[in-house]
């Protein structure tokens, strides 16, 4: 099929196809799907190594604004309105959007189009000029995909930024509506795209802008998040929540001025140490935290859902080997148990100087920055409220600024805390809601070993969606966990790449599906 | 006089007025010395002037041998005998001595010709060349000293590397002898002089020297340093003996790269809190250290000696104030009780980063450097023994080199511990030697508000001394507790010079009093 053929089929089908009932899909679909990508190998690759050889640096406007137009081609080609939402003060933000007379729910697929910085001089291959690779992925297993007449093996990558994070997840999507469209499946969903353009500098214009664009999205049955990699076992995850973030800098105050050690050592006060105290008051080595009240706010999570996971992971391997741990810090308990919980992460210490620069003097201050990953329900500020009250609890005086003379004279324990900007509370869909229970079963239909994680460790302005939209949502990722994400040599696995076409499908097919909805 | 028919007048007081016995000392000696000074002041500012501006860096050998060229003419238009002590492998060291036939005693008087480094650029004046000042000591307050008709004011201060540390109190010691001999005293002492060229280095050679010419010391009663500051109240303090020293570096292991705080914050240990919890356990908020068996060691202080400190402390200002400091560590010690005990103290801390480097990383490592200040019974191996076996209880795993994979995978709690080089245990005098009763009752008798310290609280490689010749000790020192020692515009406060030559001739007239010793 030629391209100008492809342009045509698709614009009939969106214009047509999805005005037809579309309860017809079961497995059978997967497979059709696959015949549909073999078929169109090269095409999808060319699509996606168009997409990816556009560099996406966040901070260069006209970077954003190529992958946007490339995007508005992608999505005008295949007869789906797109354009570009305008915010005062913020990045544009790419959206689009196909209506079907007989949808049952709407459905809004998240990505972002921008990468973090790359510097070529870090990458095997420039990261900019996609390189399909096959293993062991050395100087001399680059293939030349154009005259490749080969079929692609699905341990192949393509190295570049962004392959993984997170442009493959749209060109997936794209490609599954495409396969729909062929085998003359038609979802009966209203199916929307919020392409995000500055993801990689921590989000910071994303409620601005769903407050600015909030009633785009106000009939929003769910969200899904095209991003982010597959568990770290290497089977399909579903991730139903994360945590929330925050954090402090601690500063704890010697005398004025470092003192020599001897002439002083036991009389003065020594800061580190009194850190040191501090910090282990904090939390156990164990990581349980010690800070009163805080467990306290953590919400339970649902103990069914706990249950599955727990029985799941007794199957899969631990990263302990891999990480050069012995052991975890809470013994026993895996990383996806862990992590439901609030953690107390301390990020750094610093005071005076160790190894070969240490001095025989008592420091002036001992600093520690520290952070919490927040468990759902436990708000940053009331988090830090509890840290505070914590520290003065033992015996602090806590102060905004580096102590006046009078006030070094009146107190003996001072501390300088510095709460975060700009953290953000976990978010999170109940896996009892509808909405998660279908998208649990639609995956579990073709990922028999899936695992549903309630709340992933790490951190995502989720909250935001869930502040100002409102919808239920999953993160249903599709890049292989090895992906090299943020760092040199980004890269997708081919058969990651097929396969998430294969479930974004079969996903799109059937979560119109009211068979499998709110029971 | 002359500086001719001085050098006359000295050379005959040598070789006649030690043999005549010297008992005749008294306080109206200080009186005598005074007027002999008030006379000579211009002379003997002159020599200690000349001798300041002869640059001292301990690592350049040309500085080194001018000085000792300079102390060598110094003794022997005194009629001293002075020369070079060659070791093999060590610098060279000077060596002065005088003979009375009537000697009851011998005195070895230490001091040292080194200064710290001086960097021109942090100096008011340049380091080498000595500058007399009236205060508020700034650019307008310079005294032109040749053309000065003025009888010196004892505020004024002179501003010089070494002025305070140690060049002042050789000279006033020589400045002793010549008024002692002007006004017909004759100390029934044998003297000896040590002065060490490589102190501010950590005298790395001191024990080779000490013990390749140990039998030049071997009938040695007594040992005077002169060095150091008086007590930072101002008044005269007799020093008879120092904390020893030693330390190590300590770094916890956690996974073996730094891992994403939200991903394995809970699941990953982090290193950072393990130190905390770590050196929370080796010592309390207030100094005590915890690490088992140290304090059993310590060498129990004369408690009459205590109580007498405890007593005199009373009227003394607390230092605390200029500290910037509300309390003490242990609360309500003053420093000099403090540092009776060994302390141990956090030099350093340091872990991933903190502030705007900070990253959301749990750190892979988190270090520590740690150093004791010893009391006396305390060696420095056995200190670290007992930390090691402390740091095993804590369930530690010790290695010298960073953990091997294998390690990493069969041990928890992983830590590098490298044991401080080159420490060395404490030295004293007891408070109840005869010669250290002699010592304390001749400085009363002249400054009647003098204050004995039992043990200082820094460190002096007086182990050597007290190893290898094992004489009883103490530190008399004169320079004012301001002098900026270490530091750019050291100096030393006329008054506290002139006043320490008084307190020099009265020591070297009355040790020799046999009805002051041994009661």
């Amino acid at each position: 099929m030629t391209l100008a053929r492809l342009i045509f089929a698709i614009g009939v089908f969106w214009t047509v196809a999805f005005n037809v009932s579309a309860d017809a899909a079961d497995n059978a679909t997967i497979e059709q799907v696959r015949d549909y990508r073999l078929a169109h190998e090269k095409e999808i690759l060319q699509e996606l190594i168009e997409y990816l050889a556009i560099p996406n640096h966040a901070f260069r406007a006209e970077d954003i604004q190529a992958n946007l137009e490339f995007l508005l081609s992608a999505f005008e080609r295949r007869g789906i309105s797109a354009r570009i939402l305008e915010t005062p003060g913020a990045p544009p933000t790419l959206y689009a959007e196909t209506k079907s007379e007989n949808a049952v729910m709407t459905l809004t697929v998240y990505t972002h189009l921008d990468g973090q910085p790359a510097d070529e001089a870090d990458w095997s291959t420039p990261p900019f000029e996609p390189a399909l690779k096959r293993p062991p992925f050395g100087d001399d297993d680059l293939i030349e995909f154009d005259s490749s007449k080969l079929r692609a093996n699905p341990n192949w990558r393509l190295f570049a930024r962004s392959a993984s994070d997170d442009k493959s997840p749209l060109i997936a999507m794209l490609a599954a509506l495409d396969a729909l469209r062929t085998i003359g499946e038609s979802p009966n969903i209203n199916l929307k795209f919020f392409v995000e353009t500055d993801e990689e500098q921590g989000s910071p214009n994303l409620r601005r802008i769903l407050e600015h664009h909030k009633g785009l999205f106000a009939d929003d049955d769910f969200w899904l998040f095209a991003d982010g990699p597959m568990h770290e076992s290497g089977v399909q995850q579903i991730v139903f929540g994360v945590r929330g973030v925050t954090g402090a800098e601690l500063t704890v105050y010697g005398a004025r001025q470092p003192l020599h050690s001897g002439h002083y050592g036991n009389f003065s006060p020594n800061p580190a140490s009194r850190l040191a105290h501090l910090l282990a008051s904090t939390r156990d080595e164990n990581g349980t935290i010690l800070i009163e009240g805080i467990d306290a706010l953590e919400a339970p999570i649902n103990e069914e859902s706990l249950e599955r996971l727990r029985g799941r992971l007794k199957d899969l391997p631990s990263p302990l080997a891999n990480l050069g741990l012995a052991a975890a810090e809470k013994p026993g308990a895996p990383r996806e148990i862990a992590v439901l919980n609030t953690a107390l992460n301390i990020k750094g210490l610093s005071a005076g100087a160790v190894g070969a620069r240490a001095r025989n003097a008592i420091p002036d201050t001992a600093s520690a920055s520290i952070g919490f990953r927040l468990a759902p329900g436990v708000p940053p500020a009331k988090a830090l409220d509890l840290l505070e009250r914590h520290i003065r609890d033992q015996g602090y005086e806590i102060v905004r600024e580096a102590p006046s003379a009078d006030m070094r004279l009146q107190h003996d324990k001072i501390i300088r805390v510095t709460r975060m900007d700009g953290g953000y509370p976990s978010a999170y869909t109940d896996l009892s809601d509808p909405q998660a229970v279908n998208m649990i079963r639609i995956v579990e239909s073709v990922r028999p070993d899936f695992i549903t994680i309630p709340i992933a460790g790490g951190s995502l302005p989720l909250f935001y969606f869930k502040d100002v939209i409102g919808a239920p949502f999953a993160i249903v990722p599709i890049a292989n966990a090895d992906n090299n994400q943020h760092a040199p040599d980004e890269n997708i696995r081919l058969g990651n790449f097929f396969e998430g076409i294969e479930l974004y499908a079969h996903i799109l097919a059937r979560l119109g599906n009211t068979d499998s909805i709110g029971d």
